[in-house]
Formats: structure tokens, sequence, C-alpha cells
């Protein structure tokens, strides 16, 4: 597409909402809209179309005038710039299938619960993510020895609990991670423009991370030579425990090594005979190596990983078994990369309920 | 998705041939629906939406019932195979993108003009695919030594000119390219069920070759072990031409190499300065190895392969360059595979207007 200075795209809030209900997505706020994927609703696929692909909002969804819209690079830079969406495109682009997840997915699994949006396991998804390889835009921009981090900033921003002034979405990248990442200035989403609530016009996507580094909205990269204590950098996406009566805390970075079973769906009733277990595994660290397959309280079978494996992709996998008798089974699905990380049996609960990446279990009825 | 045996999907030609021209697809037929996708509408990424991918009809688009659908697998096999949906679901299924070319595809561009569709140049398009690999459902049915050639049939048919009969959409593969070809049963497409226009339930697809190979609507699989000599494999889909006063021909089979420009459009008008050119570039026996670009009537340029390369998907590619000097510009570019092959600067005419791989022209005003 020829990107054009003149397009408003229409976005209805409630109308939104509605559309996220009527593809599917299970909504857990709708003002600003949440909502998650139903996993059985995954076809087997790498890509989840744009209309079921979970959204995950702190503040309102801004409609952006792509007119006015610019992004802006600045501080400790050479060259200053300030981007129309069209100086933009002028630029190197490349297409990749990126899989984001949210941070806080599996937070409902936590037990003591914790608050916060109450993911079941839906805030994960995958698509084709079209733009510009952000290291484009930093070398025009010439990034200064002295910048350690860069400070992208969405645009949209609101009120917190217990905070008087207004909090803009912010979020930090520290320099070599920026650039080592293969980090996109996104305009288009399984060849379409960016859908308003994926961050119209411009979203960063930074492969291999938790969702929370993929700024939507984006219209500002600082370069700074300290560490940012922005809101969502030092106060939440942190995971902090109790060790020893100390609080200890790390920053959310890489998604966690993790599998899903899209099928069967959890309580469903199946016919006996063949029996197919399918899922989706993924790790931000390193490629999935193996995916096993624990049925009934049976030892762990290896799936076979299906399709082509790419970069920063999900990998598809399945085992394909026979259960004649009636019964009652708990089907579990683990995952481990190349790195040799492996999912835990219980999450590890943490204080604001990040990156529980447990084994999973779905209970199916074999009729 | 788990698939039920209830899903009939609501169809209505004229809503259809609407929604297409909704999409900004070019409609040239509406009845049966033949569109193609506007060339400067893909946004570069790789996949085209549902909505936008080109169709291909010969016949009424016949909508198909779930529950009474079957997969027949038959003729010189061990075990004929009557499949339903769900059965088909229950075996190993992969995902990959691929791209599918009408033979037609550039008919338009011919001259002496030849009858039939008029496409100009966007009767193609890549989707992800997921379904079951061919060989897999060949396995289970077991083929007989004496089969050399595999019949494919859809459950479209209907009337043609000059014949009394109702003729079926059916198409033959050689069985050593059935089975080398990496052939899938396509349930989904880019993550959804199959459109009803795009084959609903189930479409064969044979990666690399013109889109008259990947039967839509099929039901009906039989190994034979003689030259199939069907409408559609030996009237239509073959090259013909005159050559000392005799009439020769050979059968439509791989796409042959090419390359589309998607930016500039044909006659855009855009300003001086740093221009981008951009396009995609596929061909069905091998990687593409280059693309070159030519500006005004200067030499060839090698053009930047972007994004993954996978096996049966066209490659993104782009020109930065400067054009200062306000003028209207001629860019042509031009696709070479690693198997050597290249496109003409002028289409090979044949009878029947297939394979038309003609270097692309555009012209270009700059401001």
């Amino acid at each position: 597409m020829k990107p054009s200075d003149d397009i408003v795209p229409a976005f209805d809030p409630d109308e939104a909402c509605r559309r996220a209900m009527d593809a599917g997505l299970v909504v857990h706020r709708a003002h600003p809209l949440n909502c998650e994927t139903s996993i059985p609703a995954l076809i087997g696929g790498v890509v989840m179309p744009n209309a079921q692909f979970y959204v995950r909002n702190h503040f309102q969804i801004p409609v952006l005038d792509l007119s006015a819209w610019r992004l802006n690079v600045g501080g400790l830079v050479e060259r200053p710039l300030s981007l129309r969406f069209r100086d933009l495109h002028e630029l190197r682009s490349q297409a990749a299938a990126v899989t984001l997840e949210c941070a806080g997915n599996g937070r409902s699994g936590f037990d003591p619960p914790i608050e916060g949006e109450q993911w079941n396991l839906g805030a994960v998804g995958t698509a084709e993510w079209t733009g510009v390889p952000l290291v484009e835009v930093l070398h025009r921009a010439g990034v200064k020895p002295e910048a350690s981090e860069l400070v992208f900033r969405g645009a949209d921003a609101g009120a917190l609990p217990g905070r008087t002034e207004t909090i803009r979405f912010e979020r930090s990248l520290k320099l070599e991670d920026a650039t080592s990442s293969d980090a996109l200035l996104a305009f288009a989403m399984n060849g379409e423009p960016l859908p308003v609530q994926h961050g119209y016009p411009l979203r960063l996507i930074v492969p291999g991370w938790y969702g929370v580094a993929s700024v939507k909205w984006l219209t500002e990269i600082e370069a700074v030579d300290a560490p940012f204590s922005g809101h969502f950098q030092v106060n939440a996406y942190i995971y902090e425990w109790e060790r020893d009566g100390e609080v200890v805390s790390e920053p959310v970075t890489l998604q966690m090594v993790r599998s899903l079973i899209t099928e069967p769906a959890p309580n469903e009733e199946v016919e006996g005979g063949e029996l197919a277990i399918r899922g989706v595994a993924w790790s931000g660290a390193a490629p999935v190596a193996r995916v096993e397959v624990s049925i009934g309280a049976g030892p762990w079978q290896e799936a076979h990983l299906v399709g082509e494996q790419t970069r920063y992709s999900w990998q598809g996998w399945e085992l394909i078994t026979r259960i004649d008798r009636p019964s009652t089974i708990a089907v579990r699905a683990r995952a481990t990369d190349v790195a040799g990380r492996t999912q835990p049996d219980e999450p590890r609960w943490n204080r604001l309920g990040y990156g529980n990446n447990a084994v999973q279990e779905v209970s199916v009825r074999i009729s």
C-alpha cells in the first residue's frame, strides 16, 4: 500500500468491543479494550487473523491523524529526525512472523490470586508484521556513543490509581537490546494497515520480548544515557519476590518458554479412537527444541513439530494417539527450548503476576 | 479450530461480489466470481488478506454442507477411503506460505489480443495455508504400483460453449509430482477456515504450480494408470504454438519466474527526492536469485531482497534511489531464479494466453 497522509481510520470504542466479541474474543474490559483469544479458536496455522488477535491496553485507545502524526527521534543523536509516515515508508522495510505475548498471560492461574487483568491463556498471538527495521532509523539519526538506552513513547496516556499526574505509556530498551533484537517499526499486520487497537499508524515490534516492549501508537524515540524510570518500566512489569525477608526484583524481558494445547479444548467430549492433540510452543530466548505430551498420568512422549521453523514465531506441534476406552483423562504439554529451559509444573508466584509459564493441563472426555 | 459437522457457511454470490469490490478487488466477472487484486494494494508483507485475494472460478461456486461432504479416495488404491472432515483433521497437519498465480495472469498484455478473462497482473497472491499433507492421505489409502496419475475432482461443474454435457472441474497430477510437491489438502487460509470462494471446506494446494492445479471444493481423488484427458487438462491450460506449420503444445505446470512492481503505482505522481521502488518476485521452479531494476533507459541495478525466504512464497524486494529532477520515467523490474531462468522483455504469445511473464514497466511522474 502506498501510504497517504489523509487516511483517518474510523474508530468507535464500543463498536471495537462488539466486534471483538463477535470475533469470539473473550473481553476482560471494554474501556480500554482488553480481550484475549479463545485458545481452541486457533486453527493450527501460524498467523492469527487480526480480528481474533488479543488486545492489551493500559489507557483509552488514541485515534491518530496521519497528517499530524510524526515519529520524532531525538535526545543523544547526531541528527534529530521528525519523520512523516511517508518518509518512513521510503526506508527499507521487511516482514516477519512474530509472536507477541502479554507478560500477564496466565495471571488467573496464580495461587494466591493476584490483582490485575485476569488473563487465562489467550493473551498471545502471532502475526506477520511489516515495517522498517529500527536500526535503519537509528542509523539515520546517528546515536551518540554516550547513549545507553532508548525510550519509546506511545500516544496513549491517562490517569492511574494513586497518581495525580497524567501518565504516558513509555518504555525503554538498552541500546544493545534495541539493535540486536531485529526490532521493527511496523505499519502493517497480516498484510493490512495496522488496526487502530494494535497501534495505528506505527508500532514497535520487539521479537522475543513480552508484548509490553512493543510500544503502540509510537510517536517518539529518545536516546538517553541513564536508566529510564518511567511507571511501566519500574513500577509495573517487574518480577518481584521476597527472599529471606528482602524484596528482590527483576525486569520483565524475554518471553518464557511455553506451550499451549489448542486441541482438544478443555473438557471437550471426543469420540473414542484416534485422538489428535495439537498446540503451539514458543520461547523468547531460543528456538523450541521439543514439546512433550503426557496423557493420563503417563510418561512424557515427544510430539511432532509441524511446519517451517522461523526465528520469532511460535511453532506448531501435534501428537496423534489412540484412546478407545470411554474415560476422562488429563492431557499435559511441556516445551523445552534449545537453550535447555523447560516449563515448570507449577507457576512461580510473583507479586504482580507475570511470566506464568507452568505446564498446562486440559481434561478430555472420551465417549 | 475444532471442525464441526454442522458448520454451513452463509454464502450469497451477489454479496460476495459486492464484498470483493468493497475490498478493492477488480471484478472481471460477477457470475461466477472472477476478480483480481489491485497490485498497488499489496502492502509489502508476504501474505495477502483473504478479502483481497484474487478469485478465479470456472463455474458457479458450490456451497457444500459439511455433514454430507466426504473426501473419497479411490481407483488404484489398496484401501479406498471416504473421509469426513473430522477424520481428515485427525491426520498430521501443517502450515505453509504458498504463492498461487493464475496461469492467465497478464493475459491482457498479449498482442494480438487473446479471448478469455482479461487479467491484468493481479491474479496472484500469497496466503498461509494449513492442512494435511497429501502424502499422509495417499499413504493411508496405499496407492498401487500400477497407478501413474492422480485425478483430483472438485464439486464445481457446469456448461461450456460447444459442449452438450455438464463438465466437472477435474485435474490430474503425475504421481511423482503429487508426492514430491509438498501438496497440502488445505482447510484454512491465513488462520481462518477456507472461505467459500476459495474452496471450502477443502482445497488442494500444489506449491509452485499455476493455480489451476490447486483444485477447490475437493471431493475426490482417483488413482489411475493412464494419462487423464479431462477438459481442463487437455483443452484448456495448455501452451499452444504453431511451429513450421505444425501445432505444438505443452501442459501448463510450474509458475514462470516473475516480478511485479507494487510501488510506485503505474502513473503515480511522486515528490522528487528519495524514491522507493518495491515489489514481489517468485518462480515455481526454484527460489528467486535476484531482482534487477532499470530506471529510465538506465542499466539493470540489483534490488535488495527483503524478509525471510521461504520455499514456496514470493519474495519481497526493494531499491531505494534518488530522483530530484521533475520528469516522467519508466521503471522496469526483472527477476531471475537460482536455476537461471529470467523474465523475457516481451511475452511469448501462445494461443490461449498463458504464462505471460514479460518484464513489467511502470511509468512514474516525478514532481
